[in-house]
């Protein structure tokens, strides 16, 4: 069985590994309070360009959804929702959890996705942002409706794609014009990261996100890590106290130098990829497949869903072959395409190993016949 | 610097971390839903010797804070409260943790600690949950008050003390006269279950909590786990959909397969010590320091504050001296006691090599000039 | 200016109003614990035709959100949902109470209420509830994804429409195979029972909801009481302690009395409408009152968004003639019909004298020229 | 039966039922705004003092839990608590109200209050606010500790005390220092004004709340309104967006006023008090009768447990007198003072009759048997 499910299959990248079983024994304070954490923070605010004088502050956490919901407690007051897509992960595939935080996910509304370019889906645009506003304001009875109190978007978003400088500008000029804190889940960050290197329109970089947003997450559980998520604060009424909100909501480790020894090791320069990071490194082992599994997908004769620029592929296979297919690879179904066909999601990652796709494309070729 | 000031300085015992590097990389599908979380369960289940017909259910979490709200939110409804001890870690130590998901934590009155035996600092009584009971029951208004809704305690407590079998049987007697749920915080279970070799008053074992509790946790972060617990749920009310729960408060890790490999690592038999589960052998072997420790603090000739049968040891030191002691040793200063004394908590582990308790014993002779 | 922008602009029905005055220095304990509440129940419990096998039980709640969110949060766990209408009034105008409970507004999507015949506007369906429980047990990752937990549903809905026998009896029975609470928020339901007589296919009675649904309200607030809402309870185990989550979400009256003395004298026979009750007569007024404003509308030849048979009336207005409208009436902008015109909203209620509606009917026909 | 046993056993002050008589049938807004609300609003701040460069604010609410629950919902991150003495109505009597908004309630440690003088009784000081900031800020592991965020104190107090101005000058001064919004609950405000006229040392106005706290609310309820609290908010940061959090939290009146026209009523001149308004005249009447009833306490030869300054009276009553007494008068028991007494709470209000209160007495002369 390969696995192609998700991004999260295999455990750490072995040079993380390795930098875990070297520090394994060392003896050091709990929560995040360590030479290990302190010296990842420089690596990732120097990989980030921040300026000190933008006051950027970094830290671990060991999930998503726990991330989301912490950041998200962090923005905001009481009576305040989060605007999202409608696809969002914080409004589908996390069971409540941030109105178990007392907030209500606002998704934006009116965009039909099979009305948009591909390259628009699971995205949501600095107008939707803006009419929301505007439309909560306008309404008579507004203290009656949940207030628009900050923005979530995903980069690369749940169904791969990715948002150009161009347009995460532009979000980032409406939400500062509406006092919208601006928070991208970089789940699998570096992912979208390494499309530049195959489709140059996809530039946005780690400093633009330091530049433009609120707050960010740097992905590791999906990129290497066996666990972890670090969050970039550069709004200093987020970062306030945002330890004791870590505290609380379950989410400080008490081995909190795990993340440190994780991160570290992520940022620092790749072994076997010269003048990458191990972090870029692996986010473009995983791109380099992946498009290389588009390819396959295409000669084989099956449609792309979405022409995704990143790690996770969507293909529209019938039905019928599916349960063939199944024999030997594990993979997502996404959501129904047809009466006979589904949309199929296929992950690369980091761990992939090239002959892994080689065979994927090989069996697929055989199942079309071509 | 040595550090005795947690038991979770270290990272993973080197049985866990051999298992954590032998499967890194294969592949498993994602959330605790993997042979190695199925291999742990059986094996936990083994070890506590409970029925299939009491349909005993193992979750695996990441941390201890995490697991006790996780509980507790499963446990109780709106208006339900959790009755514990005063200096219980979800009263004091979980930044509202259990408040921040509604609930109030009822801390039961009345008795000071400083006129207890030492054994019974930390502890709560059978007789003060009834009591609490009753009192809200003969309150006239008493809808305007907190219902008490749950038990909950941890064993060994903060101040390292123990409950007996006979104590935890009248716990579990009144909670089930009253329909309260008992949950036991098992964070350091294990060096609680490895006092009965030094000590047979301390007889509770892990198949007495299987009878007598309704929830209980094994704790793995404090006991050679990179991190981890294992919750034990008996009752069939509290396991309906805890998935659910665990995702919510974010949880279930991504990579869940690695509390399955630890916990799994951890129920099988350790490599050097003959007859027990590592997870014995790790609690033995900082019991067996702490109290070599004990007898060091005795001859050393400084009081102690509680005679502790587990891995944490309480002594009083004079202010005078600390700055001395901290130059070579990380320990806690756990409270103030008198105006030129302070209370101090070393901990052992599983990691403490013994030839770090003697260096400590060596220098506190130094210190006392004894 | 003559209102009719919402049927809660007036005090209380004289009748009411008096009952308050002639009981305003008798001394009562507090807390809806006093005789007139015990009255109310009574004279309401016989009103509905419960059987005492049915243990109805009858609770009194100030306002409409209030009552929402309690029994709201009296039917679910952390991890359940409630299953609604996108246009119900907890998912769009109570400012996220229900998520400040930590619950997710579950809105049943997929139809597009401009494809639906009218008297479906606002409603859901027995079909619509199924297929989202079916969808939800089908996800294979359905721990990540908020549980149906019940089922909300206004009766008449925000439009003005109705529930007839057959679909609430389908409603029911889905909720019942599925073990879904069935809630039904009944703010204005004097105004539909009194359809009934307009129209015989409106056929939902008192009686009806006591078989059908789990827990119900009669609404007071918009049916001549100066407020108050008559929460009742069928099913046993969310009518338990009930009155904790009143007191603790704030909803329950220092003053109780007020609610009884109020529900009480409108459950006595009208004094000038012989064979009802006052609640009954109240909404026969407002409905007799309502289809003829509904009347007048079309005679002056403006179209009718809904064929409202409740108290609610939404016609389609040009913009034009809104501002010369706005000089003498007020009345509520409810959406957008097209680039030129406006759905406006008029209601009628318990309050409204029989010339205001020739007014307003007259002022239309002026304004068309018919 | 007689009825001491709260301040609210009657309906409203025969002043303010004839303002809401006198305009049951006027046509208004909902949700107050509303001419009344706005008329209410300036008489409130007319007798407050408040200059308009302080931009007070004032809101309507229906009662005192969902006063202070919204209050404290609008003044707290969430990982801030609210300090408050033990006794406060919060941390007792309001179902964990507080804690379902997601807050922690931190009473105040460390005074028996035996040791107390009676003075002092349900008060906390500005000493023991700084302490408990200045132990959090001390404690090393302080993120896993809830953080003071504000402090709420009553006035009256649940014993009836009073705080003098220099009391709450020092209380106040504290909090500004550390940033902690102070909130005063006035339920029984009139009644802690009115003591003034008895015993000058009782000098706190409402002029001197307005310049010392952060928000205060002006009690309806307890003093003769049907139901009714008044919100005044003096720190901008707590005002802004305050409705949304009434309307969140279930406490925005459809009706809304009713509350302008009870306030309104309540803060024009008494009718048969010159040169009073109905508020303050309310509250002296009760205080005037309160004393009496403690004269006569003391005349009969029971002993006070407090000498309250206001309209609840706490005295010591054998058990074995406790059953006649009650057959012809209703009162509290407050708590129990030894094995053969209890400590029983009478309360006067703005509807008391001076005959009541002399049938009191004399039935205490006869139990006594002086």
């Amino acid at each position: 069985m390969i696995r192609f499910s998700s991004d999260y299959t295999e455990g750490a990248h072995p040079q993380i590994l390795k930098a875990l079983i070297d520090t394994n024994m060392a003896q050091t304070g709990g929560y995040g309070e360590d030479p290990y954490c302190d010296e990842a923070k420089a690596l990732i605010l120097k990989a980030l360009g921040a300026e000190p004088s933008q006051h950027p502050v970094v830290h671990f956490l060991v999930g998503g959804t726990q991330t989301n919901l912490t950041v998200i407690a962090a923005c905001l007051r009481p009576h305040q929702g989060v605007l999202c897509a409608p696809t969002g992960h914080i409004n589908v595939h996390e069971t409540g959890a941030v109105e178990a935080c007392g907030h209500k996910v606002l998704p934006l509304p009116g965009i039909q996705e099979s009305s948009l370019p591909y390259r628009q889906y699971g995205k949501i645009t600095a107008a939707q942002v803006e009419e929301a506003v505007l439309s909560h304001q306008a309404n008579g009875a507004f203290e009656h409706i949940v207030q628009p109190g900050m923005v979530y978007i995903s980069h690369p978003t749940e169904y791969g794609t990715l948002y150009t400088k161009e347009e995460m500008t532009a979000l980032s000029a409406v939400c500062r014009k509406y006092g919208l804190p601006l928070f991208v889940d970089g789940a699998r960050l570096s992912y979208g990261l390494a499309a530049h290197k195959h489709d140059p329109a996809y530039d946005l970089t780690l400093r633009d996100l330091v530049e433009l947003t609120d707050v960010f997450y740097i992905g590791g559980t999906k990129v290497g890590l066996l666990f972890g998520e670090a969050v970039v604060i550069m709004n200093p009424a987020i970062a306030r106290d945002f330890r004791y909100l870590m505290k609380q909501k379950g989410g400080m480790l008490a081995k909190g130098r795990l993340l440190g020894v994780q991160f570290g090791s992520a940022f620092l320069p790749a072994e076997d990829d010269p003048g990458l990071t191990l972090y870029e490194s692996m986010g473009r082992h995983a791109v380099r497949l992946a498009q290389k599994m588009k390819e396959g997908f295409r000669s084989a004769g099956f449609p792309l869903f979405i022409d995704s620029p990143t790690n996770q592929q969507f293909i529209i296979l019938p039905d019928e072959l599916l349960p063939k297919l199944a024999e030997d690879f594990a993979f997502e179904p996404f959501d129904r395409f047809d009466e006979t066909h589904q949309i199929i999601r296929f992950c690369s990652s980091w761990a992939t190993p090239e002959e892994n796709v080689d065979t994927l494309i090989q069996a697929l070729h055989t199942l079309s016949g071509k």
